[in-house]
């Protein structure tokens, strides 16, 4: 009689946003006139159109598919070459990192990627995550039975959890506990933190001598502003032996519905395998690329290649000055109402502190019923988030600035 | 210290299409001239442009994602509703078979969705696959952990392969051995055959009888022109009960190079838990789908909608009619040679025996060599497979006529 995987039995029913929108669809019944007023800070999604050069670059590419010589069937798994070339040239080598063109595995997002990874890993890892962490890292770790059951507090048995707070500037560094892969998200989401310098090499450094893995998401990294930064864990000498690096055109070039990232498998980063050997995973991720993948849409990486481009990489200067001029003016709003406010500097989400005593969800029907604005409550993104909630500057001017009012106004007392 | 899935490293180094492309290369550098000469109907991929319906509706769509109003980011991970709802009632409703919009999953490719079913299944279940097999059927498992090593043959300890002959019509029934998964496909790929609706009676049957699943890989359903045959599992009365459908807009639309296709997983399918208790597949497919994946661009999705119009039926059939009549012509050049053929009616492939005791390897280098043109060597799919070739009908009919007319004066003897 044929099974089921029953560690998806294991997940908590109720993710993050069908819980906001349950709570804001009973809001809205309850009031139906505030929904013209509503304004939704919460779900990390672009809201702006998508860059012309894309679009003049996709046109373009439905158009060859329309003649036979111009037809483009099955292409390469990993991506074409001349996408692949144009993000190892334009991301890496341009800024003196050491980047190769068939490092590059160009997917369909980097959500699907980060959960993907688990596939050409160990069954036998110690995972550890920060704490508020993305969803998608423990769901996908939980389904794959690398955890036991969730605990009372969400949290499950069988994963490391670091805490971020303001003490340690939102991003931990390595624990006292062993772990044999990490996840860092910089920028971060939820928080909005962007790792130092020195941060990531104190995990780069921790990674080396434990043989341990970083999984580094830099699918924020277009939001960094302060050149002290890294952008690329690869700045850091070490990390082509011990990170994956994940990006994604969807927060810069607006591809949240257009499906395109990417992700940096080094050579020489090599893993022990069951007999105790080291191996590269690069071949690994490779035959898993070709095996259970076709590749991206052709018209979608063209558009993607497109983003390279001096007009499209001037438009998407200006959707990323568009989206961190609303933070700026959100940043600002609730600074001004005294709350202590993080993130939204080098990245497009803010992550605030409530009044003391305050729970998220608490601070979520606060914002809701009083603001009519939607943020993230921070709880959401585990037990570490409590207290907080997450403001989103992904909105049009006009929208983020009269949200930003509304909160300015709100009484939090 | 982190590990690597060592099952990666069970598989065979040689992938069947890799070795085909190394003889080519080998070929053209013995003989340059030969080069414009070649015709590949060796990989199964489509050569005609995309159909104009299609073109038209993600010209629309990228336009659309250039305005505010109309810009789409993150959709719904399982497809919208307006291509599932196209789909429902397109191949299922609107032929008796009752199919609802939310048992539709928008993917990206068949070969993703075989590949990631594996999933949402159990460590345990005894897999059965036929021979020859569609080789993604069989790594995925292997990746998995679910076989052991590779045999000399190319067989691997611990599947269960079903031999496909011409006494079985190239359609193996249920096996004495119970199996608890077994993957069917049909119109099949490579042998081109497709299954009676007495056949697929035999495994619904025994899938009910035996709690077994069914794994229906229906890519090329869109060839079948015998009415008498089903074009899917769910015209088998019990099949709810017991089968997932593969389906994939590669082989109808000429989507190879844009991406899309979609699998049917009936709510009233369940499958025993760790503890033994009965429980729905289809939630399980459903988180998998919300935490791994952020569906499909909307353009490409607005694109397959395109599809079911009367104009992208109409384009869509005329696709099909060429790709089927280059079949006959190949059908008929190759059997006029006195080799046994099957396949080429009902799909787009056409599986022959050659001369006896002449093995699949030593074919295709004759044809090469002696017509300049590709095939596949059947036993590339599995050791039953050997002494056949498989020739694609994807070709344009000038190329396609050429084909045939030099297999037809090939020395067979």
């Amino acid at each position: 009689m044929a099974s089921l995987n029953s560690h998806y039995l294991k997940l908590k029913a109720g993710y993050l946003f069908p819980e906001i929108g349950r709570r804001v669809s009973a809001f809205l019944a309850a009031d139906p006139a505030a929904g013209a007023r509503l304004i939704r800070c919460g779900i990390g999604d672009v809201t702006e159109p998508l860059p012309e050069a894309v679009r003049a670059a996709m046109h373009a590419a439905v158009d060859e598919l329309g003649t036979r010589e111009g037809f483009h069937g099955y292409g390469p798994e990993q991506g074409y070459e001349f996408l692949r070339a144009a993000i190892a040239e334009g991301d890496f080598r341009s800024r003196g990192i050491d980047v190769a063109d068939d490092e590059i595995f160009v997917s369909d997002g980097s959500k699907c990627d980060c959960a993907n990874i688990l596939d050409v890993l160990g069954p036998d890892n110690r995972i550890a995550v920060m704490d508020p962490v993305y969803p998608v890292y423990v769901d996908t770790n939980v389904m794959a039975g690398h955890t036991g059951g969730a605990e009372a507090d969400g949290s499950y048995a069988g994963l490391v959890y670091l805490p971020c707070t303001p003490e340690n500037d939102f991003m931990a560094g390595p624990p006292d506990t062993p772990v044999d892969v990490v996840y860092l998200c910089s920028p971060n989401n939820p928080t909005g933190a962007a790792a130092s310098r020195r941060k990531l090499e104190e995990w780069v450094a921790y990674a080396l001598e434990h043989g341990a893995l970083i999984l580094f998401d830099a699918a924020y990294e277009a939001y960094i502003s302060d050149p002290a930064l890294p952008r690329s864990i690869y700045e850091i000498p070490g990390a082509r032996k011990c990170a994956i690096e994940f990006r994604s055109f969807s927060k810069n070039g607006g591809f949240t519905g257009v499906r395109c990232a990417f992700t940096v498998v080094p050579k020489e980063l090599e893993l022990r395998d069951a007999s105790g050997g080291m191996r590269p995973l690069h071949p690994l991720w490779n035959r898993r690329f070709s095996t259970k993948f076709n590749g991206v849409s052709y018209v979608t990486q063209r558009g993607a290649a497109a983003l390279y481009s001096p007009e499209g990489r001037a438009q998407v200067a200006d959707l990323i000055a568009g989206y961190m001029g609303n933070a700026a003016i959100l940043r600002e709003a609730v600074a001004g109402a005294g709350l202590a406010v993080y993130g939204g500097v080098n990245a497009p989400y803010i992550w605030v502190k409530g009044p003391a005593g305050a729970g998220s969800w608490d601070l979520f029907d606060r914002i809701l019923n009083q603001a009519k604005v939607v943020v993230t409550p921070g709880s959401g993104f585990g037990a570490a988030g409590d207290g907080y909630f997450r403001i989103s500057a992904f909105n049009s001017r006009e929208r983020a600035a009269e949200a930003a009012s509304r909160l300015a106004g709100l009484d939090w007392s």
